[in-house]
Order: C-alpha cells, then sequence, then structure tokens
C-alpha cells in the first residue's frame, strides 16, 4: 500500500472545489479517499456548524462520484475536522489517500507513513464521557491499527478520533430515558468526551495501564495522558471514528511522521524537534524548500488549567467573552506558524489528557 | 541619569501592590517613576475599562506616595496602556524609574537606555485621525527626545504614543459643534486615530517626508510606516502622552534597548535578530538564565488586510465574534512568548503605518 | 391562487427534517414551494456560515425531490436566512407555498395573502452598496410585485431581500480587476449592501423618489426609509432575492399580512398595532387561542446610531466583544416575542433606512 | 425614617459625577447613602472589572466627601454591581438614602418603602456555593430585615445579595491549603455561589424549610426557589452583602416597592401586574407621566435550562461565543424595557433558584 496526504485550502467551510478538482484532473481517485482531517473557520464549540457543513459538503461530493449514498460514505471515511482558525491559522484539510501499489518499485528501505481507520457503534448521551466510552474508542483504536497493517504500537505516532458530545437537546433525551448525561453544561461534556478518548487510545496503545482509567481519573488525575492522542468532540457525530497515523515497513511512499509531546504552551523546542526528527532544521524558521516538504502539521493543545503558564498567570481561563480554547489554539497557532512560516497547522483545543497537562503534542508529516 | 525598568504581575486591572511594595521597600522612589506602560485584561477595544481602572487605580497610589493631586500625576506620568491578554500573554507593566546618577560610578563605555517623556495639549474629537493629529504627536516626540536628551534619531528606538479615539458620545459632541469626526465608526476612528500617532512619530524621527503624511495617505498608503513607533487609542484619556525610549552615551545604568521591524506576524527571524542584537541567543528559545536578563518585550503587530498571511488565507477580519485585533494579538503573542519562554509580552495590536503593512516590530530592553 | 405559510423549526441548520415530513405526508407538494425565510442560530455576521449551510441544504433536499439540480432550485427559490437567534429567539423557517386553487369555492370576500418572487442578475462586488445595486433591487421588487399578481404598491405589505455582501477575497477579486469595493470594512460593507436594498424597495414601491437615492444619501441621510423593506447581506449568495408578501382580491386562503413602522426599539406599540390590524389583542400577551392563528412574525431592527435610546445611553456600538447587530436583535426579539408569547420571531439587525432610523419594522401573517 | 432612591446615569463604569452633583448641590448628603445597586457595561462574567472599577471609584468619592478611607466605606455601604448592559439597557445606578424624618409631617397612612443592609464575615473559597455559604447569607438578611426595621418577612419585596466568587487564582489558593472549591469552572462556581445567595434569602424569608437547603439540592432542584432574592457574584467582593427593600408603617417618605415572580423569559404579564400593583396601568407601555413616578426596576432572570421556552428551542445554552447570561439579560431587559419606554432597567442573569425555574422576578419602586 501507498499513503498519500493531499492539504488543501478551502473558501468557505462547504467549499470542496480544491478536492473536486484533484478528482477532475485524475491526481486522485475518489475511491482512494480513506480519512480527511481539517480546520474550519467556526467557533470550535458546541454551536460551530462549520464542521456539519463541511462534513455534508464532502459527503455530498464523495456520493455523487462514487454513486453511494452521502450516509454510506460517512460510515465508511473518518471526516474529523476541528473548528477555530484563530489567529493566523488557515482553514484547510488534508486528504488521506491509500493507493494500492503497482508493484513495480522495489520497496523502500525504511518505514513509510500507514494510514487505517475504524468506526465504532453509534454512542449514547449518557455513555459519553464515561468508561463505556474508553472502552469503545480503544477498542476502535485497535481496529484502525489493524486496518493500518501496524503491529507494534511504538509506530503509532497519531491517533485522530472524533467522537460525539452531549447538546442541551441530547443531555434531555437521555434524561427522558431516565438515563443522566456527564454533565448538563454543554462545554464541560465536551471536555469529559475528550478525557474518554484520550484514555481510549492510551489504552491501545499501551501507553497507561487500562485499570487506571476510571470515570473518577477523566478531567482529574492529569498524570495520566497519551502522548499519541488528538480527540475532538462534536454534534455532528453519533459514534466515534479513529485515524490511526503511524511508520511501516509494509508500505511504500515517500512520507513520513514523527511526534512529540509538548510540555506547555511555550514549548518552542518540541516543535523543532518533531521537526529535527524528520531532517528538518528550523533556524529559527524552516527554509522555503523545505516548507514544500511538510504535508501535515498537528497539534493538540489546551489552557493550562492553573491559570498560569511558566508562572505567569494567564487569563484564558476567566474569560467570559472569548472560550479559552479559541484563546489557546490562536496562541500555539501562532508559535507553531513562526516556525513553519505556513498557517496551514491543524491546531485543536481541548487537550484533556492528550499530552502532559497544560502543553500538548505535534506531529508532522513530511516527505523523506 | 540612569534608567531603570521594573516589570511587575497584576492580579486585576486595579491591582498596583507590586508598585506598591517597591515603594515600600525603598527599592523605587516614587518621584523617580517617570513612564508606566503595560498590557490589561480587557477586549483591548472601544468598551475596554481596564485601562481607565488601572489609570485611576496608578494615579491614586502615586498621589498617595507623592501628596499630590491625581490629576496632576497623569498630566505629568504618562501610563499607557494595551488591553487584551489574549492566549499566552500576561498582564503586566513596566515602570521605567529614572534616577540622578550620583556620580560616584565611571560612565559607562558605551550607550545605555535613555527615557524621556512629553504630553500634547488635549484633542478635541474632530482632530483624531487627522493632519493636525499628526502634528501634534510629532511635537511632541521631539519634545521627548529633548526630555531623554537623545540629539540623534537613530538612536531611539521605541515610541510609545497614547492618544485618544473617538467614541459615539464624542462624535455626537463634535457634531453638535458642527464639526464631524473622521468616522463614526468606533473601531474604524481608533484606526485613524493610530495611524495619526504612527504619522507623527515617523514625521518626529525623519523616517518619512512630513509632506507625505496627509489626510489621504491614513490608512491608505501602506508603504509609509514607522519602524519604532507603538501607539495605542482609548478612551480614557484625552491628550497624546509619549515616551521615547532609546540608547544614549550620557545615561548609565546597565540596561540597553534594540529594535527590529516585523514583516508579518510569522516573522520570527525578526524576534531573534533583535535579541541577537542585544548578545542574545534563542536557538530555539532563551535560556532561563539569558530570559533573567530581559527587562522588557514591546510588539506591535496587525491582521493582514488582505486576507491572507505568506499566500494563505487567514479569517480574523472576517470573524463577527472576535475582533481582528483579538485574534492577532493572540497569534503572535503566542510566538513571541514562544521564544522567550515568558507570557509577560507587551502585544499590540493596530500597527496601522507601525511597521510593514500586514507585519508589525519588535522592541527589546535587557541587561548589558 | 391560493397561499400558505408553514413555520417550521430545526434542530440545526442543516436540518430540514420538518419539512422532509411535510412532504412525505403529502401536506405539502415539493412544486408549491416559491419562497422560505428562516432564522438559523449563526452570529448573523460576515463568517455566519449557517445561512449557507441550511440553503445547501434545502436546496438537496428540493433537488431530490424534484429531480433537478441544486443549482436551478437556487436559481429559482428564494432562500432568504438571518442568522442570529439571540436570546429568546428560536430557530425555524416560514415555508412559502403557492397551490394553484381548484376553483370550487366560492372566492373570499377581502384580500388574502399574496406571494411573488424575483431574481436579479448577479451583482459584481464593486457594485454593492452603489446606485447600480439600487436600481438592480428595485427592478427585482417590480418583477416580484407582477408575479405576486399586485397592481398597487399599497397593497405590498413586506418586502425580503438578500443580497450579497463583500467579503475580504470579494473585495480583492475587484481590486484586481482595477475596481474598488464599498469599504474594505466587512461589516461596513454589509451595511451599504443593506441600504441598497432598503433605497431599491422603497423605489419600487413608490415610498421614496428615485433621484434621491444616491450612493451619497447610503448610510448618510437617514430621513430616507422603506416601511416595508427588510434586507439581509451575506457571503452565500452572489444576485439580488426578492420575496414580496401582501395581500390581494385575487388569492383565495385564510391568511393575511400587516405591517407597521417601529419608531425605535421600546416600539411596543407598534407590535400591538399590527396584531389589532389583523383583530388580535394583546392585553398584555397574545392568547393561547389567537397564537395559534398567527403563522410568521418579521422584525427589522437596529442600535440607535446616537448611542441612545429615548434620551437614555446604550453601550451597543461600543462593544468590542459583541457586535451591535447581536445586541439589537436579542432585545427586539425579546420584546415581540414577549407579546407573542413565542420565541419563533425573524428578527433580523441591519435596518439601516427600513423603517425609522433607530427603529425599523414589524409585518405579521396570520389567519383571518 | 425617610427612605429616597436616586436613580442616576454614568458615562463609563468610574464616571460618579451624577452623585458628586448631587452632594455638591446639597440635594443629598454624603452620609445618608445606604447603599448602591447599579448596572455596568462590563461582561458580566468573571473577567467583568467594570464592577470593581465603579466601586474603586465610589469608594474614592466618599470617602473624600465623608473623610473615612476607601475600606471603612465599602465595609458599610453595600455597592452591588451586575456588569452587563445587553442590548437597549442603560448603564446606571440606584443610590439608596436613608434620611432621619424631622417629624414635623405626620406619618403617612399606609407603609413606605424600607431600606436596610447587612454584611457577613469574608468567605473562604472553599465555602462558597456549599452550605455554609447559605448560613452566612441567612444571618446577614435577618440583620438587614432588623436594619430596616421591617419584622413580617412579607413585607420584604427585594433582596440584594451580592457574594464572593471563586476564580482560577481563588480555587488554587484553597487547593494550596487542602480544600478545594465546590467546582475549577469558573462560570459554575459562580452559579453555586449564587444558588447559596437565594437559598440564604429563601431561609431568612421563611420560603423554604432549612432542611431542605443541601449541598445536594444547589443547582439541581429547581422547585426550590426565592421569589424575592436577587444575587450577584463577583471577583471583586469577599464577604457577604446584603440589601433589604421592602415597605414599612415605621418609615415616611413618598415610595413603595412592588415584586412578583416572572414563570419564564416571556412573562410579560408579570411585568404589568407588578406596575398594576403600584397603580400604574401599561396599555402596552407606561404614560409618559406614569415612567416619572418610576424610581428603579429590578429583573432576575436566566436562560431555561432545559433548552426551549414555551416549547421552541432557543440556543442561548450552547452558544460558545456568547455567554448564556448575556443572552437572557439582553431578551429580558428588551421586553421589560420595552412596557417602561425606559432602558434603565437593572436585569441581572444567574436567577438560579431565584424566581421559578427558567423565569426570574421582578421589582419595582415607584412614587405612591
Amino acid at each position: 500500500m501507498q499513503a498519500n496526504v493531499h492539504r488543501l485550502s478551502m473558501q468557505h467551510p462547504g467549499d470542496l472545489g480544491a478536492l473536486a478538482a484533484l478528482f477532475d484532473s485524475g491526481a486522485l481517485a475518489p475511491a482512494d479517499v480513506v480519512a480527511v482531517i481539517g480546520k474550519t473557520e467556526g467557533n470550535g464549540g458546541v454551536n460551530d456548524f462549520t464542521r456539519g457543513y463541511f462534513t455534508f459538503a464532502l459527503a455530498t461530493l464523495l456520493s455523487e462520484r462514487l454513486g453511494t449514498s452521502r450516509s454510506d460514505i460517512l460510515k465508511r471515511i473518518p471526516c474529523v475536522l476541528s473548528g477555530g482558525t484563530e489567529g493566523v491559522l488557515s482553514p484547510h484539510y488534508l486528504v488521506f489517500e491509500r493507493r494500492r501499489s503497482d508493484g513495480s518499485a522495489a520497496p523502500p528501505a525504511g518505514k513509510r507513513l500507514a494510514i487505517g481507520v475504524a468506526f465504532s457503534a453509534p454512542m449514547l448521551p449518557e455513555a459519553i464521557g464515561r468508561r463505556a466510552h474508553v472502552d469503545a474508542i480503544a477498542g476502535a483504536v485497535e481496529a484502525a491499527m489493524r486496518d493500518a497493517g501496524i503491529d507494534d504500537a511504538n509506530d503509532v505516532h497519531f491517533v485522530q478520533v472524533k467522537t460525539p458530545c452531549v447538546t442541551v437537546a441530547r443531555a434531555a433525551a437521555a434524561q427522558a430515558r431516565g438515563a443522566s448525561a456527564v454533565s448538563t453544561d454543554a462545554n464541560r461534556a465536551m471536555a469529559y468526551a475528550r478525557a474518554a478518548g484520550a484514555f481510549g487510545v492510551a489504552a491501545a496503545l499501551g501507553e497507561l495501564d487500562r485499570g487506571a482509567l476510571t470515570d473518577a481519573a477523566m478531567l482529574s488525575d492529569t498524570t495520566l495522558y497519551s502522548s499519541r492522542a488528538s480527540v475532538s468532540s462534536g454534534v455532528e457525530v453519533e459514534c466515534n471514528e479513529v485515524i490511526v497515523l503511524g511508520n511501516s515497513g509494509r508500505w511504500t511512499g515517500d512520507l513520513t511522521i514523527a511526534h512529540r509531546p509538548m510540555c506547555d504552551a511555550l514549548d518552542l523546542p518540541a516543535v523543532t524537534a518533531t521537526l529535527a526528527d524528520l531532517g528538518i532544521t528550523a533556524a529559527p524558521q524552516v527554509t522555503a524548500a523545505d516548507a514544500r516538504r511538510i504535508r501535515g502539521v498537528l497539534v493538540k493543545c489546551e489552557p493550562d488549567r492553573h491559570g498560569a503558564v511558566r508562572g505567569h498567570r494567564h487569563t484564558m481561563l476567566d474569560d467570559t467573552d472569548i472560550n479559552a480554547q479559541r484563546h489557546i489554539r490562536g496562541a500555539v497557532g501562532g508559535l507553531v506558524a513562526g516556525v513553519m512560516g505556513d498557517g496551514r497547522i491543524f491546531v485543536s483545543g481541548g487537550a484533556e489528557h492528550q499530552g502532559p497537562d497544560g502543553g500538548g503534542l505535534i506531529a508532522v508529516i513530511a516527505e523523506i
């Protein structure tokens, strides 16, 4: 198998023109699309409908090209979007292509980018953010690793999870059944959903002991984290969608992936170290030539919950006007984009248990 | 004369406790305070009252320590605040101290930090953002240079201007007199006020030909800019306040200042180059030891008006929820703080004619 | 002809389930849908993509039911959405149905609701908010009156216009052609577009003399207004779409429409007077029985540009956190919903030249 | 004793000019000021510093006029501010005056406005939003009733409480002591603080059985509420401040107060019924003559937690851009201001257990 990643821009959340053009030119076969990860320009919160809009437009395009229904598309191809292009971030999406190698070329000497996907069953609102959610996601990650042909969990560098959130309407539906959602506060419930996702990834990758991943530990024991999990939660999905990215000797192609945890929102060395793993020097900025080798930058981050970064008070958590996740995406996005010289960075807030407390993680996909 | 800069944190916009403690300990004499520049945690817009709150509290503290009235304090000591601590930015203020040298020590070999201040007459609302405003500010900058004992404009590295803005009420007052404000849109009028400030600085420093600085050029001819002007506009002042920072052989002390223009919001090399001018290496981040030498970081920036940074679309200008200046402060603040390893960065948006179009400038004060 | 109005709720901006159910049940034939007016839950600003999302989903549903393309649907059926359901406002949409009468019933004694629609040619970005825009809209209103079979402009009670706005990208495209947009400030440009729309309606209805409707008068001479124009401007359309609502003796059905100008944001008497025109008493609130007769409530409003309502200062125009249009929609929506006892009110901000300065207008559709 | 209420406007949160003018003219003696309730134009959330700014400025003015320290003023005169003047709401403050009657006039036939105040001891962060908080507030309400000379709790019509909230910094301080705050989410913790305040009032007035007012009931059992409690929570106070307003035969003066619970955000009849209690007819709007009799309008409200008002979905709770409290203040403020024909309405969000679930309450002070 051969993996490829297309980094495409959009003019608005319903604009799939760049992907349609790839299809039209023959550069990409619609049937070879296995996953999409993107940043749309909504607010990234409960009422961010840019994710649903993009997803609907993507499903419509693929259904027209593949002659199948929108719902069939969405049951097969994870489309994981993070809303919020604060600051210099640029709306864009990564289209992951999996192409059958023609076998004519000699296999590459080292490991190359491998892609696997999986879906869980739909989640009930009352399960979201609880242990059953963790187990559902762990199972989906294992399935995606099998799909990617990755045996060794150490070869996994990034796991993207998209998981449903609890809206007021869904919480009411649960209550009508006699069940209760993990929180009636919509933003809080989204945080629990992300925590469950991170725990599920950590369980599947063997990063954490499954016994420790209790309901009580979620959003509470911050020493428990995955360095490779990226979880988004949104109103537009009802089941867990998983994309596993790693390196594998079974895959051909000219891409690889590397990652690092980020210890806090100022962890510039983690960014340059990840690039160094890929043979790219940023002194202080990636050169234009190297920038063209980079195919995707994926970052998770969060506002430090103690209200300070390296001893200095920040105001993100006390701001009633701008959601704290919007603040941190803008700041970390500005830092990483400055190193890359490029605003097409997937930066997702809500990094509960995804990287060190108050920090997050970064993964970069680049040509060899 | 000997200059010193105290970088102090605050718990809220009315908290002057750290300054009071310096007074109480004798480390700083109240009469030696000549200027204050700070970042408060408001929204940085027309209705940001954190600036006025801090100013009122500062004036109250100094009036109590110096036995003079609040209004006398505010007529003598420029207090220039920029609202908005988006992302990792930390609310803080720089207290500029000017102390008479005791003459016992030999003068230093090179130039050291010099500080000068000046005030203009009050501005009428209808003058704001127009040529008369430019001239008033240019005069104040020249006065502040004289106050600093700087003869050569090349020795000036940073000029902070605080200038009044046009509120709806002030515009109505002008109209009642038969005059009209430069714009009835409050945010637009603030932009004109900042443009006039930048032109005034450029005129005084000889960066631009005065003949070019017309009403029509403001917010229009973006090739006209100062690389050393930083202008804030707010509801809480009625006259122009100017602080000139430079290096001078007449001053003792152990601080110097350097600056660079920033070509865009991703101009990481400008940050490291400014540090290099001060003998500080960031590879990629300033070391803890060097970080302790840094006494102040001052940045201006703005969202690129063409809607793209290095060819990639940004969404700052089309966002109805978050003001574009809040976006850009968060992003550039994240970048600069990442290099410094410290969130105490004065980042001010609204860089019209302050640095290259779509960019801005940075100045750093550090120990020799 | 017989007019009907279906007031339907949605769970999110892409949810057309209620309309699909009407189609499925046979209560409404897809071919009889002539127009849609709705309120979606975006921010109502330049980056409100909920309007585009709803429109895309509506076009998809109708194209599937009618066996025609999405673009054909959108060229024939005006879909006019206003974003922003601040406060108690409830996301909903009005589906306007035009059914051929079977001729079996005797014609009604009085005039009944009549509906007409029209589209203009696409607008260039540089034409938006200028006199050419006014003329294009006036022509479309006249065409819609003919479509409705209304000869006397006095029988028109509400004209909804949806018109394109200038985004940063569109302004740049115009500039690349050597043309310039009416304003580079996105919110300002939207205001000009709405002004042009109001002037176009006033011209067509004979409310204002065409000679007075100059470029200079737009957003400037507030004595010029239409009492029946409601204009929205958004990124998702490229031509002007017009819906005319009035009463006509040629139409059967059991609905009528009435309207009143609102003199300011506190004009509660205008609301009760409009209801009185329809034979409905609110003392102080519409009874549950009468509430069931009401099929649609359409309101335009705006924050008073002088910064005060009835002599008391408001803060809408100086708020950097919340757009002034969001403020006023929430306030006037709360007032009208309180009278109706129902949050399904179409309240659209941006009432430049639509009703008296600082006020707006209200129209109500109810059963006889 | 004789009570009077002065309704004053402000130009910004630090503007006490109208009060200073009353002092200067002799219309009000500084020593007769017993309490202040006001609406400032901040966001009403954790980072609303307009409340602290106003309080600091008020304390400064009174300390200068009374020759005592700012802290002595603030320990004696409750200054209860609610941030947020969304929509048509106008920044203003009510100054409550208590003047010793000269005894020359005959006592009035009926009951007249009576005012009492009280302060509790400072609250520890970990006590906030828990049962100890309830008891502290109940004690303060009883003290304020004694201060007002009101024996019968039925004569109390409005109790304003200002109580501290938990900021991130305060929560960290508690944690450092081994204690934990009721919630680490700042907005959630504010809600708990308001709940405790409401329970405290209900206990003191005998509206609810004290045994029912448990930690578990707070923010949970919505059948428990006070119809006369109005609670604000903010960063700027450390102890509970209480103002009791009622009618008493022991007081002279020409003012009375009435109140009603509001069953939901559309409860227009509750507004007109309260006015009717005072002999004022709104049909539909208060006449200009009657409007001059009104001295203060005090409203509490909240977004319905079930996500719907009278069966129609609202979007306040799912909005990541605008806090739900800002939404509801704007909507209910618009409704009440429409009835009064005046935007000077004190509308405070966060009505947990203050009035019926999803509703709130209204109190009006007017001349006989």
